[in-house]
């Protein structure tokens, strides 16, 4: 029910000469009347509040304390569009163009010399090995500063080649209110994703209201060194760590320290990362965006070449994971412009 | 000044139909009439508290958002006791003892069978490498949930062979205080530790308030498998990251994403850390623990072979640190029992 009065609230914290307190407030980045507008009355909507309303219950039987509240998020099919490829080969194809001059070896090697006559497919036709090629060759041999400063500018204006749209615009609105809901319920909501650590930290926090600490993805190493007498680090073109499938769970461990209690992915990369939350002997939530509506997104799964679902999905029953779809569970999908 | 009136803060959040508010109140750990009680009126205390409040002073010129307040903490020998041997190096011990039946072997060879014979300066005389071996020896071979248990037992009744107290009751009450202190500054508290990750994340939370994401440490690599149908992450004896030195700024890019504006070390292998921090364009600080107190705790810098602080020290004027002067500067070094 959405109020449309004022709401004030009055928060009297007496601190009786020795304790201390913390009071953070954070406006949340979608706004809206209701928590969660956008999602239609339906079971996988039902589901997820029912399970947060369980253990956020005080006093009752499946209480969970807010230090132990974590969601965490793949990025790709499951908060923004991922189709017809995912934004961050988008963002490699652009800097491999703009590298070029410096590179004429790219005309005639592969997959490069794809991209640069504009042949995506036949660039990508090598699968993983060929996007971590061409992330290398973009991603690496800067500062960590001037890569954010290059995501940063791209970002701003890149436009996905069908909709037109900027691809943050592109975020799915049902999981903006999502992560919303979740923070006002106490839960931290991290992103675990396949894409680079760096190429979503600099827009995360304005965009999803998820802070740089609380993005955990793919990585390139760094070496630290003085530049000019200054302390930089500098990014090498050297795969750190890949955060897909059984890195997920490790990824997740590392970075946050303790298992999540929910985890919404789209994927067969996000698996292991539902098996690992939701084997847990306590309250857990595995929930699965399924992309079903091919007017208003895309509608793929098993056969996708992209956000390929089909071995979490037959588990999905077994396990008891929401199947979120699209079609059918969400009234909108995309922020109004 | 410490005000013993109580205090009451009225907070009125007025959210116009559309906004969304997160309140989050924390009780800190450390209780205290004054927030830095345990700190003498030395130019090092006010130092900080001075840049402390530049930065939280709204409207100033080096104002600094809340999003970036983020201030990072070495362990050993800034947070707790050092001397005569990193803590975890007491923990690997024990642990060699306990498994020994398993490892017969080890009678034999080195470094264990110093450790088997009590000889622990011949145990350590190989160095970090003699280290790594003990740690890799110990720490894997089980899941990241048993390792946790295992420390949480281990800690709660471990004791330094000096003292006799519990090795969590030899952490800094000032250096609490000052966490404390930052954080209700609306500072986010980081610990960057070379010791091991899941070694202090079972305990942070209780004893410096600092929950297991925001530890930050080095680690042994792990593998996501099905152990009789259950995920679960198998610790592997092969190092993983080394969060030392070098290693730190490179950590702190990876799990933080963001330079701190403050950062307190004691050792040459925070150096790197530091220059991170205070090398940047914005407000920063830099802090150095120096250990000057033979009576209350351990007096050590240039020649110790632990928590040597050398090079850190000579570049600590150029670079404007501060440092701290422990004999002069608090006046209580532990915690009352």
């Amino acid at each position: 029910m959405a109020t449309r009065l004022p709401v004030v609230l009055c928060l009297v914290l007496i601190g009786l000469s020795s304790s201390c307190w913390l009071i953070a407030c954070a406006s949340e980045p979608t706004a809206n009347e209701e928590p969660l507008a956008s999602w239609n009355d339906q079971p996988s909507r039902r589901s997820i509040v029912e399970f947060v309303e369980r253990v956020t219950l005080e006093g009752g039987p499946d209480y969970v304390p807010v230090s132990d509240r974590i969601a965490v998020f793949d990025n790709d099919g499951t908060l923004w569009t991922e189709q017809p490829m995912y934004v961050q080969a988008f963002f490699a194809f652009d800097r491999v163009k703009e590298l070029e001059p410096q590179h004429p070896e790219w005309r005639t090697t592969e997959p490069f010399a794809s991209v640069l006559r504009g042949d995506l497919k036949s660039a990508l036709s090598g699968g993983e090995r060929s996007l971590v090629a061409l992330v290398m060759a973009t991603h690496a041999g800067m500062t960590t500063e001037e890569f954010e400063q290059t995501v940063i500018r791209w970002i701003a204006e890149a436009r996905h080649p069908q909709t037109g749209k900027l691809f943050t615009e592109m975020v799915y609105q049902p999981m903006l209110e999502m992560m919303s809901y979740l923070r006002s319920k106490g839960f931290k909501t991290f992103i675990v994703s396949g894409g680079g650590i760096e190429f979503m930290r600099p827009w995360a926090e304005r965009v999803y209201g998820v802070p740089p600490e609380q993005v955990i993805g793919s990585s390139v190493k760094t070496r630290f060194e003085l530049l000019d007498g200054r302390p930089s680090l500098l990014r090498l073109p050297e795969l750190n760590f890949l955060d897909d499938k059984s890195g997920k769970p490790i990824a997740i461990q590392l970075h946050i320290g303790r298992r999540p209690i929910i985890a919404f992915g789209n994927s067969d990369g996000d698996l292991e990362m539902l098996q690992w939350t939701t084997a847990s002997d306590r309250p857990h939530l595995g929930v699965l965006v399924r992309h079903t509506d091919g007017n208003r997104e895309y509608r793929y799964d098993r056969d996708s070449h992209v956000g390929r679902l089909d071995r979490a999905l037959d588990l999905s029953g077994e396990l008891g994971w929401v199947v979120i779809d699209m079609e059918q569970d969400w009234n909108r999908v995309y922020p109004e412009r």
